[in-house]
């Protein structure tokens, strides 16, 4: 068996896609880590901006998740739409090209695509934070171990969809088994009664600051929904009918995180749990409620899990939305092939690469690698709900319903895009305000080559191609067989073959003129000998090819034969030097000029 | 101006070759310095083996010295006339060739550029100690500092034979001129009067060891002698008459080299100078005839870069005798061909990088070096003197003085050789031992690869070269203008042109046969289009090109003609897949099948 048959599993015929296709709960466990692992951090974000302010500001955490939950329905039920208009995935950039035209589907595009790598570095190295809080041993380890995770992932996702779906639907499902049990038993515990509601008094310093405080803690907040968008990116990925099954499976992920992340929200209010240093709010949460049993340790595993293949949805998704991308000409060809195991290998390797490169130069720190996220996905979100809008506008459907929903999902991702960009600015967000038009710039300069090919290319039916003359020249270093198998080809493809042959001295000449003398007769070949002052074989060689080229007619053909020695063992090759190739190297690239290799086998011992 | 000639100086034309050559002053600065270098340590090392015996024997000193004398003007004697028999250079092989036969020849090859690479580290190794002991700070950077010496020696060697001389003229000849200068002053000097001579008792317990401890002193000093047999191997590189003038030079090194050595051999005994650590004995009798003034700092500066450049011997003879024996077979062409300089570049490249992997190797130190060297060289003496026999034999020129002169140089010689191997065995000689006869059975394959290749190649004047049929294939991914052009050149030089294209499913098959019908209607082309159920391109083309071949008639061609885009900027390369180079590599080597490569010009943009 090959190693790559060993190492990724049997190759897949392309009519064996189906088979590699999933069904919703397999689909929910391949596209949504990212969007369910927020739950063990979306709160979390919330509380860290609201603490600062005094005990008496957490009670906005709750109306804060309400209105993120709001978001998360607006977001669900237009991404249903999404995925039922343009089923063929591409998310917001397919959404964004049908609606709003160029620029804006290219800066979605763009968006998405940095979003995806990002996603990967900060998912990875969070798990491993969380490892390695666990393990202190390893801290000095954090980017080998997070580099290893990446590969790892890299590796699962390169034997193929199923085989990623398969992997990590133990984790994930665990994950959302054990936060569910968490939250329920919050809410029935009897717990601390905490201060009733009342007694919150808003203290007169918050409001001042009120709603920019309020805002940020909105934005950071809003990172609990990123991920939504990968179930619309993949619709193919699943069985048919496809749309159908993505749409329910939006339907679950919606319900899923909605009940979670209100749910922790709600819980951590009651339960009066601010996030410390030493646990999250997750953590304590199933300390308080359940004790540190089984139930505390799983939790913090599957946690910990679940991040590390939030990155999936990126492998999952980066290679489908390059893929469509690279089909519209925006991107380069090479992600549009899938490998033997039907995934779009180069795809999964580019974002593996970039991964990886955000990891070495953030220095496996997810701090310094947060506030370049969760950007690009609301910039994203915005663009496909404004398309919505517009789409809803051209075709007059009058459903003002869906109309309201993505206009005011618009909105509110609209004002998360902006505070983030503006509040996180300066610690690292400036690199995604940089980096997304410059990729769209990338992507317009991409276009133009492929269409300036095109029209290069494009071809009028009275173009024939048609019979024209033909010279053959034949570098040759002495006459021998391997000379006259050469000429026997270039006599057979031309009517006129030149032989050229390069002296370094009078010797030589006369040598190779006699040899020729005896061997060639036919008046249809000639041999040159150049001289070569400098024992340069290859300058006399190419500018008596350009010299003839240039005296040769406009719509004649010149092609350039040269006989190579193929010898039976490696070393052997040590033995000869290597004419053949560095003359074809040299010749490269010559307009109208074809350069032929003829290999000769000998054995030679 | 070129990098390269800024670098080596303007390239040199073949019938430069005369200016390059030096006359008998330059050439004994060229090929001399690792000959007179071992004055600095030669009489050291005999006094080395006889110290630990006690004062007395010393004394022995005298006679070992004198012997080698001995040993040098026969060998003086012996190569002036392998220099005028053999006046095209290689020394010992090419005696032992012309009067022993091959495998004597071989030996004598193999010993030598074993010899000329140890030479080289052992010589830079040495002068870089001799640094360090100078500038002690250097002593981490050893092996650095030896490697930055080596590609000194290469570059400057690179530049020519003419400026290779010229640089290290100065400091051989201050070297020669100092040593004669301090040994006279050592002869006049009035000194610290010795123990008379007849005060030497020999102790008893060395008249038991004797022969042995003497045979080891005797073979340590003649280390003083490598280095004679440069001027023998390099006989071309001087000016006509060559022969004549290598021989003046032979004959003034000898005599520099019997003055110098066994001068400095009196002048230790005369004033009681034994080799201490600190200092070497052409130090200590500096420092007690002249002070520790000009003259003494002055010959340790010429001592420790006449021991660096001793290296530069290695440098004009490896490449000379490599050259001898490749244009013989037995080593790779690649040391025939002669660089813009004029110079056998591979040859000096080649030794460059040995000498610096055994640099690495022995980690700088000069004393793990040492057992392994002049074992090859002495080897050498011995075989080119018993080949000076063997053609007076056979030539029966009754010259009985040569004879005996050579006959009894090899047997002195041998000794050294056995001596040497046998008592240095275990210290490192081993290598040399085993890698002479494995560098032998190199050669024997070498040559017979070439041999084979030769009879594989032979031509019967009969043979002519005869017009046959031709078959083009022509990969193509679409019927575009590249295709035009394909099939213009395609069907140019072949009756029967098939292009192939490779389809990943239905759609694409029907899409490509529609627009082949519009475009290509002459009856000489078809179009076969291959199914390719696990997306490959490269697999089934391989195939239906095999299929192919093994279905033509045997003495018809093949001919596979593929397109390439040629792109104006090199970035845009990454956007389309080297499907063309892929191609050509996969169908590298294939039997009557000739590669051609069509480049086609885009701009692009």
């Amino acid at each position: 068996m090959p190693w790559k048959t060993i190492l990724f599993g049997r190759p897949l015929r392309s009519d064996e896609w189906q088979h590699e296709q999933v069904n919703e709960w397999a689909g929910l466990a391949l596209l949504a880590p990212n969007a369910i692992s927020s739950v063990a951090y979306g709160t979390e974000e919330i509380l860290l901006v609201l603490a600062p302010l005094g005990l008496a500001a957490l009670w906005y955490s709750l109306p804060i998740s309400a209105i993120i939950v709001v978001l998360l329905v607006f977001l669900v039920i237009s991404y249903r739409q999404v995925v039922r208009d343009y089923p063929n995935g591409g998310g917001a950039y397919v959404v964004g090209k049908e609606n709003l035209g160029t620029i804006p589907s290219l800066l979605a595009g763009a968006a998405l695509l940095v979003d995806y790598t990002v996603t990967v570095s900060v998912s990875v190295t969070a798990g491993v934070a969380a490892l390695v809080s666990a393990f202190p041993s390893l801290a000095g380890e954090r980017v080998e171990v997070s580099i290893a995770a990446i590969l790892v992932m890299t590796f699962v996702n390169l034997r193929g969809v199923h085989e990623a779906a398969r992997v990590f639907a133990l984790p994930f499902y665990l994950f959302i088994a054990l936060v569910l049990l968490v939250v329920a038993a919050g809410l029935i515990h009897p717990g601390p009664i905490v201060t009733p509601l009342h007694a919150y008094v808003v203290p007169p310093y918050v409001k001042g600051l009120g709603l920019l405080i309020l805002l940020r803690a909105f934005s950071s907040g809003s990172a609990a929904l990123t991920g939504i968008e990968a179930i619309s990116n993949g619709v193919p990925l699943f069985r048919p009918p496809s749309p159908w099954r993505a749409r329910i499976t939006l339907a679950l992920l919606g319900l899923f995180l909605a009940v979670m992340f209100f749910g922790v929200s709600l819980d951590a209010f009651r339960l009066g749990i601010v996030p410390t240093a030493s646990s999250t709010v997750l953590q304590a949460l199933a300390q308080q409620t359940m004790g540190r049993g089984i139930v505390f340790y799983a939790l913090s595993f599957a946690t910990m899990t679940i991040l590390a293949i939030a990155a999936n949805s990126s492998f999952a998704g980066f290679p489908q939305l390059a893929y469509i991308m690279a089909k519209d000409k925006w991107m380069p060809h090479m992600f549009l092939s899938r490998g033997d195991r039907l995934v779009y290998q180069n795809g999964i390797l580019f974002l593996s690469l970039c991964a990886i490169l955000l990891v070495i130069i953030f220095n496996g720190s997810t701090d310094k690698l947060i506030p370049i996220y969760a950007i690009g996905v609301y910039l994203g979100f915005t663009i496909a709900q404004v398309g919505l809008v517009r789409k809803h506008l051209r075709e007059k459907t009058c459903d003002l319903g869906a109309m309201a929903i993505a206009g005011f999902g618009a909105i509110l991702t609209a004002i998360v895009v902006l505070v983030a960009a503006i509040s996180k600015f300066t610690e690292g967000a400036w690199v995604v305000v940089l980096l997304i038009p410059l990729l769209v710039l990338g992507f317009l300069r991409i276009h133009k080559h492929y269409e300036a090919i095109a029209g290069e290319l494009h071809l009028d039916v009275s173009q024939q191609p048609t019979r024209k003359r033909i010279t053959v020249v034949v570098p040759i270093a002495s006459v021998n067989r391997m000379t006259t198998d050469a000429l026997s080809y270039a006599m057979s493809m031309s009517q006129r073959v030149v032989a050229v042959n390069v002296a370094h001295d009078e010797g030589e000449r006369q040598l190779i003129q006699d040899k020729w003398a005896a061997v060639a007769q036919s008046p249809q070949m000639e041999l040159v000998v150049l001289d070569s002052p400098y024992r340069s074989i290859v300058q006399p060689f190419l500018r008596y090819v350009d010299d003839l080229r240039r005296d040769m007619a406009d719509n004649s053909l010149l092609v350039v034969l040269i006989p190579e020695f193929v010898v039976g063992k490696r070393w052997q090759y040590f033995l000869h030097n290597q004419m053949a190739l560095v003359l074809r190297a040299a010749l490269t690239a010559r307009k109208d000029t074809v350069v032929a290799m003829l290999p000769y086998h000998l054995s030679g011992q």
